[in-house]
């Protein structure tokens, strides 16, 4: 595909944008509704493009977790089935009226809820974001114009045939969902330019992806980035629930943004609680300081480097360190943190406050899991992904996050003196 | 300057946001007029260094409009700490509880207003930016880094000097406000790309300083773009009360972005609004299409082009084109706006409505000027810019436009099953 063919995609996703923009909800819950039906309906089209998707990245020598990423079963297209259903059953973010006032010389000024216009999103293996995606953007007003990998290029076009028949069927443009068939490493960054075009761009994916867009990037872009989340275990915490946390946050689903890859332990408390969760982590691999080595042994436990105390592992692996006091949990987390989600266990009221209001992340979390940061699990119903950054959006991004506003101002003929 | 001084500025930056971040709005309010008293004892000094950079301007030869921009007076110092006090009598939007609610398994979810971090701002000649900015962003919590021009530094750097002192007397850290000395243009690029240092720059400036920040900037920003801004006279509007709008929106302050730039009249009105607004204009150059020409005459309207309709004048001039109806009027807005400030002139509820529902842009008025989109008229005391993007903020961006949001997460032992 050329960027002529690139441009050509962006002229029609502007104008199925448009017409989104002032759709009703009820139309958009209708479309939502026919598509999931359809999918249900036409499952062994989908199934059988896939099949062939899978074949090829099982001859290509993919590895396991890869092509299993791709997969997709009849249960598994259900399940997209029932996500597009439950964003239908979400209330409609457009048109709320966020705030509202009257000025001294009588101008009355609206915030309102808007489309962003045409989402953009990169992402990876996983086809059921096809579905997701276009949901989430569908429901919000907004025209999707997706691009996923070449692995799942199949499923893609399957999945998004499928779809766009259902939109038709009830009268919303079929354009509202444009999948770019081009998956070459070039037009990825075309993509990433067509200003004008896209109105938010979600890239969808690791470390390379993330630094292509910060590089080329001339369309407006939110992160969806690392998550670094530590759980500190403070001199006042209830070492039974502590331990439980940490084996959640670290086990429950290690592959994940979300879940725990270093512990912090309050030095008071760090024999007894190292010992207690040590069976929980019996799976995990430990990596820290010389204080955990010397509690726990150096046959359970290896020493750790600051690359470890770093890095994001999505694995059962978890570096350790024994802090002397609350101030250097924070700072570790300062150093070390990327903003995600940290969580402290403590019953101590202070500790808790200060740990809230010092510590800089998307969410912070008092006695629960890390793994609770997460659009369905903070009841937004369904999730296009967590924004690590500041601008826009923060924590997990529910429908709301995919509209901007505008003010409508009424007068009477007011001119400024 | 070297990157490496650009990098220990940025690190003074962090840690004086780190201080601010949990500053009392008390202690903020206390720098702010301790500023403003020290700006107005010390005028003298910033008035001496302005004389040094305007002699300077004047002896390169710089246009009278940009040395009048540069231009320092004792009322306009007044006014700078004017504007302090009033910041600091703002709502802090610091630990504002956006919203908050209890999920089903017990967890307590806040969401809450906290500072950005680091502000970048990259400006122009008019040095009270330096004094206004600074404000706006120790309000909001945040550390300034500011970039003026170089016309202005002597000016930025006296004016920092004094708001430092100010800032100090009462505790709070100087370098709350940086200004960076460095004003060549490489130095620019590197500001941009102070990822990790800045977590939001505003570039304040024109369309060549906005096409670096798409093309370099690897910080994430807001941008405060052009208004093309027109006003739509209906066939249902009082004639009267659009002339006074258009007059208004067109020649009230012609070089700012939310004057009006291009008038679209309904045909049916046309020739009774356009010889009843023509004396309102008359010192306005105009650009028409046939219709307009042939109404006013050739002697007083010169015939418009594509690129005059496309134009921010920031000027005396005005395009003008009759439309056959609000269809027509909403797709030139849609072809040759900016998505600044529309505005239509109207008693038709139904056009009001639809005017205000289609046409995309941050402000959208019925029956007012398009001056009046500004942070102060808004009410939000004062403002940083206008956002024209869709993400973060849209329109007049007020002290909230500088936070972003953590969500606080409070349990009792909660894990994921």
């Amino acid at each position: 595909m050329t960027s002529q063919q690139l441009h050509d995609l962006g002229g029609r996703s502007r104008v199925a944008g448009r017409v989104l923009a002032t759709a009703s909800t009820a139309a958009k819950d209708a479309a939502l509704h026919a598509a999931a039906e359809l999918l249900e309906t036409r499952s062994a089209e989908v199934l059988e493009a896939n099949a062939a998707d899978v074949a090829a990245a099982q001859e290509a020598g993919t590895t396991a977790t890869v092509v299993d990423r791709l997969r997709l079963t009849e249960a598994r297209v259900r399940s997209m089935a029932a996500g597009l259903r439950q964003v239908a059953s979400l209330a409609d973010p457009v048109g709320e009226v966020v705030g509202g006032w009257v000025r001294p010389n009588g101008l009355q000024i609206r915030q309102v809820r808007v489309p962003l216009g045409v989402v953009g999103i990169i992402y990876e293996n996983r086809p059921n974001v096809t579905s997701d995606a276009a949901g989430l953007c569908l429901k919000s007003g907004n025209a999707a114009l997706l691009r996923g990998s070449t692995a799942a290029l199949r499923s893609n076009q399957a999945i998004a045939g499928v779809l766009r028949d259902g939109y038709d069927k009830v009268g919303i443009p079929p354009d509202a969902l444009l999948l770019v068939e081009d998956t070459s490493r070039e037009s990825v960054v075309d993509f990433m330019r067509m200003r004008g075009v896209i109105d938010c761009l979600i890239p969808r994916g690791g470390p390379s992806l993330i630094s292509a867009v910060l590089e080329n990037a001339t369309v407006p872009y939110v992160i969806d980035g690392d998550g670094n989340c530590h759980v500190y275990v403070d001199a006042a915490a209830d070492l039974d629930m502590a331990a439980a946390i940490v084996v959640n946050s670290k086990t429950q689903r290690p592959s994940v943004c979300n879940a725990a890859e270093s512990l912090l332990v309050h030095a008071d408390v760090a024999e007894r609680f190292l010992r207690l969760v040590a069976p929980g982590l019996a799976g995990v691999e430990l990596r820290g300081d010389a204080e955990t080595v010397g509690i726990l042994g150096a046959d359970r436990v290896l020493p750790a480097t600051d690359e470890d105390y770093a890095r994001e592992f999505l694995d059962l692996i978890l570096s350790v360190r024994v802090v002397g006091d609350l101030d250097e949990a924070i700072e570790h987390i300062r150093r070390f943190g990327t903003g995600h989600t940290e969580a402290i266990v403590t019953s101590d009221l202070g500790a808790a406050q200060r740990f809230q209001r010092e510590v800089d992340a998307a969410a912070v979390m008092v006695n629960a899991s890390t793994r609770f940061t997460d659009g369905e699990e903070f009841g937004f119903g369904a999730e296009i992904g967590i924004s690590t950054q500041k601008l826009h959006a923060r924590g997990p991004m529910g429908l709301r996050a995919l509209t901007s506003t505008k003010y409508l101002v009424v007068g009477s003929g007011q001119v400024r003196a």
